[in-house]
């Protein structure tokens, strides 16, 4: 039998998991990613707070794929994908495939507001990880200069937008580098007031998880000090000022965990796009028509057995791809194709340092407790990372509140600086 | 006693080594640099090669003055000093002084061809380490794309322009990450040649060192598989052409460690300065008619009691911060200081993982128990940093040569990417 050409478009969960569970068959993989690296996703947030370093959550795919002699990297971007021809268009480079999976994910959505996304930072790849953690410490330096005059305020204000796991991790761990790692060493601060604040347009924070893991989730962010604001919606956004309602908020640190949307490359496939942009795919995750093109992860629209969505999660993401992946094996025809069920193995989230929510198997989990099980979830995933480095790393944050992420080049010092300056 | 005002400018090894000796002074310091950490800078190379990551060999300025109370910190650039006022003008701010200390180091010096810069990448800063990182694993990136093409060569050839001790490093370091570290994931280039090219003006490599010590470095280089050229001057660096005499070499991978001269900043003190651009100092450092500004470091001209100039080393620089801040402590009068005497402990250089040279008073010492050597002293200065993690870090890449820096975002990854498909 004449081995499959495979074009896999992203490196994420989902694009990795097929490529892996493609190890034994008889194709010819061609995996495609902008970047040269795949992402923990769930633990970016620490490297927004300088808790890790890029390289503990961040692996370079030709490291993760060394063993899998089958497999092609690509390190480009794809501009559009012709189905009728099999073709995927790169920017310098066209491929013919016979079956295709795409996992591009998604980018985060402004909600229509795209003039927002200079003023809020989004968290979504490893360069915005980077750029929030170079952008909090220069808003402490920036606070530096100006204390002890009212100028200071946005400085020391920041506002996460959007109550998600994203916003609350995000918001905890703000708060408590806020607090013991960068405070002690601006002792100019030491009068100042940190404000972190929380915006969520829902009533509860983490709306897909169960009430009480909410209360408990608001509760947790409170006592680290963190303002929850339920039910605003931000209005607008500008320099130095997020409008929540009606109400003004003075902020340099916006950062936005309010909304994704699945990745522009959807729009090249002339197919019905649902409100977030993403592909409405057929029960086999394939595309309507086109039995040998499958999307999977954050840029496929499709709903569990029950009829709820799935959500944007990469227990999804790897579940679709295995489930791809075996009907590219045996080279299943769309008639004779099981449909996809997704495992619902429960979520969780952390808020700060020794406190997260859990549910798993519609059993409740928070406290400590779920953040030792929410630890030992994330290092036992870490595959193809160095497990046992980033448990020293994360060991010796916890101990010590020291991070030695905490550096700012001069080069991307300067132009937010001469902004600042200019802005104010 | 009314304490002075003191301003450093520098967080490198001369300004730090004055902060820290005027721990109990009766001073207010202000310590200025562009960026907010200090480097390690013997270890750059190293972060250049990815077997390092920045927070390993950088720590922020904070950091180290944590529990030295008589410190301010600014991160912001100097434009000028007035001595006959006692004023330091900042991008937006202006300080007053009684004394001064300028550390503020070097830059790449491409002997009247600025052109070059373009092409040739210097290895300075942090962001410099962090730029040819990405660059060398873009080059195998794009190789891998070529490969068979003849078009691959430019990409598979590394020239390191300068033998002094960065250049020399550079060269052992590039020769064991591209054979060991990189190869493995790139099977299309298993035939392909990699060739390391280091070439240097003088007739022998590390001049500065006893000559027996620079044959062993130039053995020890070939051996691992670099070519060096000595005697041999470039001529012209282009796009992706580097001539050496009259001979054309194609690399796209050009590295400039052939020469530095003083910060630009030393222009605007109106003094006579060196071919370097360094400043001519009095020989207690200070500066002519000037009997309380003090320059120190790279950006200093100044000559041992032989006659001898003094090289551009950590030790040099530091020896003079404390020379200086002794001075500024007991506030001692012009005519009655000592002159400084720099006392020379030695020199290192590696070759590789496991090969050294070392001269330490005159003895000279050569192989693996120079490099344990050059280990041991470099883990021991790292004062202020995590040895532990750093030795780890190092142990860690030693037995495995599994990096975790081997990572590029995406935002770095297009520019030259696209400059270079436009470019071929």
């Amino acid at each position: 039998m004449k081995p499959l050409n495979v074009v896999v478009v992203g490196g994420g969960f989902g694009g990795l998991s097929v490529v892996r569970a493609l190890r034994g068959a008889s194709v010819h993989i061609t995996l495609i990613d902008v970047t040269n690296h795949h992402v923990f996703q769930p633990l970016l947030y620490q490297v927004a707070v300088a808790a890790l370093s890029r390289g503990n959550i961040a692996t370079p795919l030709r490291e993760i794929c060394r063993a899998q002699s089958n497999v092609r990297i690509i390190m480009d971007e794809v501009i559009s994908v012709d189905c009728d021809h099999h073709v995927v268009e790169l920017t310098n480079e066209r491929i013919i495939f016979d079956s295709i999976v795409l996992a591009p994910g998604s980018q985060p959505s402004y909600f229509g507001h795209p003039e927002w996304r200079q003023y809020a930072w989004s968290l979504k790849t490893l360069s915005d990880a980077l750029r929030i953690r170079d952008r909090i410490v220069l808003a402490f330096e920036q606070a530096d200069r100006l204390a002890p005059s009212p100028e200071v305020t946005p400085y020391l204000t920041f506002v996460i937008v959007g109550g998600g796991p994203t916003g609350v991790e995000l918001a905890g761990a703000i708060a408590e580098i806020a607090q013991y790692s960068i405070r002690p060493d601006f002792p100019s601060l030491k009068d100042q007031k940190i404000s972190i604040i929380l915006v969520e347009m829902h009533t509860r924070l983490l709306d897909d998880f169960p009430e009480e893991l909410s209360h408990y989730a608001k509760m947790s962010l409170e006592e680290l000090g963190v303002e929850v604001q339920l039910g605003s919606q931000v209005t607008d956004i500008s320099d130095k000022v997020v409008t929540v309602g009606t109400h003004r908020i003075e902020s340099a640190n916006v950062i936005w965990a309010a909304g994704n949307e699945a990745s522009p490359l959807m729009k090249t496939l002339d197919a019905p796009l649902d409100p977030m942009g993403r592909v409405y795919v057929e029960k086999d995750l394939s595309l309507s028509w086109y039995p040998w093109v499958f999307i999977i992860g954050d840029a496929a629209s499709c709903s569990s057995h029950n009829g709820h969505p799935l959500p944007a999660l990469a227990a999804v993401a790897m579940q679709q791809g295995r489930y791809v992946a075996n009907i590219i094996t045996h080279r299943i025809p769309s008639e004779q194709r099981e449909i996809f069920q997704y495992q619902d193995r429960g979520k969780m989230a952390t808020l700060g340092r020794a406190r997260a929510v859990a549910e798993i198997k519609g059993r409740k989990f928070s406290g400590l407790g779920a953040w030792l099980l929410w630890s030992v979830v994330h290092i036992f995933y870490l595959i193809g990372f160095d497990r046992v480095r980033v448990t020293i790393e994360w060991l010796w944050y916890y101990v010590t509140y020291k991070s030695s992420e905490r550096l700012i080049e001069k080069k991307s010092y300067r132009n937010p600086f001469r902004n600042n300056v200019n802005g104010c």
